[in-house]
């Protein structure tokens, strides 16, 4: 089952698309639910990210390609992306005044449907509701000149998902072909198979810090060595019989405030 | 103004916090409000955290008392807590299965007030709705472990806030004494005029990166090195003429279900 959020005059509904077409439902997103309503054509609605999750975690460093010179953990490397960097399908991807450098990073990202406490890795897909695209939008300069992430992956609608969820019965989360395509140019692909914590590892170890909530959503790392993106761009994220998310970049519309008041009255040092 | 969130009879209500009574309120809590009850003994309710945030961003080594072997950064350190952390005074903070060492750190916390993006320096205090305590929670030994601090940082109840907001009015956020008491000994104190980095130019920075909603909080670091914390401790944070906000510190009484089922089988380097 294909699971939508949307916008339709003016009304935010979830629904099953089918076809080109999505019926509205009503019930328990995550539980018993049914039709309320006529199907309408997909392309009279506005899609909207798939769920609103009270938490975003996203996994650093799992896929071999993407290593670089770091070594593989022996456990999932997590983080916390702010609520703000959630973004609908089609939505623009801003690249941030001053950030010299975003990246893509086309992810699997999987959506927890039942609350998950201290689940072991055996049982951690039991709490999977479905699966989705997304793009962990990374403003790599920042990521890097920063103790943590947070202007490096938090930026305000720098983490779009969707375009709707896939139940999780549909798929199997070690064999999903993952691509990103930069202006019709695949420039990732991947199989979700290649990852080094796999994705009922990563459910686990983040379980014992965090109860997961229905509607919680977990990007699952991206592959390769994600290329720069400029305004004008369009990102695709597509999981082969999934659907594709699709973003455009542009350019920030409002220049920056911050300045560093300090830089000439106080002693800094190059390392920390 | 002193107010608070807070249950009674099963019902959650905003009030307003007159000497030792609370006076409910209707209306909005960040604009126009007005009493709408018989103010109670405010030893009659169960006080809350007194907001609920969309978004709780934290600040690192903020306080030259804090440095250790770190320089001052020329901006602030940000990192975002997760929803999970928020807990209430009162509540009992965990020590995670597995940890190995808890530390408190005492530390102000700013309430946003009104939509801020982009804000300067100069007119960020302008955001400000108020100040309450809070403790940043930290398990030292995953927050140095791990690339993020989502471990070290994000586990359930690790941010406490309370017990109330003093409006932004009645203090300079560059001069209120903080303190931390374990078992009734002073362990930090320090006066907020001591930050790094201010909290106006916290605000500003963060501004950049992060549209800041009425009701998000800003935990603005903590000074001197703080002590591990133990089961069967009671933490104390408090500012001065504005309250203490007070948690019990207790085991897990959850084991961990986590074992890494690869520590044996791949290959693993020490350093990142």
């Amino acid at each position: 089952m294909r699971i939508a959020r949307y916008e339709s005059g003016g009304k935010i509904s979830y629904g099953i698309v089918e076809g080109d077409s999505v019926t509205p439902i009503e019930g328990d997103l995550f539980g018993s639910k049914r039709p309320n309503g006529p199907a309408a054509p997909l392309s009279s609605v506005r899609l909207l990210a798939p769920v609103v999750p009270r938490m975003i975690l996203a996994t650093a460093l799992n896929y071999p390609s993407h290593l670089g010179n770091f070594t593989a953990s022996p456990r999932p490397e997590l983080f916390v992306k702010g609520l703000n960097t959630l973004s609908n399908p089609g939505d623009d991807v801003i690249v941030p005044a001053d950030s010299g450098r975003v990246d893509y990073e086309g992810e699997m990202v999987a959506v927890i449907g039942k609350r998950a406490q201290k689940v072991s890795v055996a049982e951690a897909l039991d709490y999977v509701f479905g699966y989705t695209c997304g793009n962990d939008v990374s403003c790599r300069p920042w990521q890097r000149a920063d103790m943590q992430w947070f202007r490096g992956k938090s930026c305000d609608g720098h983490g779009p998902i969707g375009p709707w969820i896939a139940t999780a019965d549909e798929f199997d989360p070690t064999n999903m072909e993952l691509r990103t395509i930069l202006n019709g140019k695949e420039v990732q692909h991947c199989n979700t198979g290649e990852m080094i914590n796999s994705l009922a590892e990563i459910i686990s170890f983040a379980s014992q810090t965090c109860v997961l909530e229905p509607g919680d959503i977990i990007f699952s790392g991206t592959s390769g060595q994600p290329l720069q993106i400029n305004p004008g761009d369009v990102v695709d994220v597509t999981i082969d019989g999934l659907g594709t998310l699709s973003n455009p970049i542009v350019a920030d519309p409002l220049p920056s405030t911050w300045q560093d008041l300090r830089q000439d009255t106080r002693q800094l040092a190059g390392s920390r």
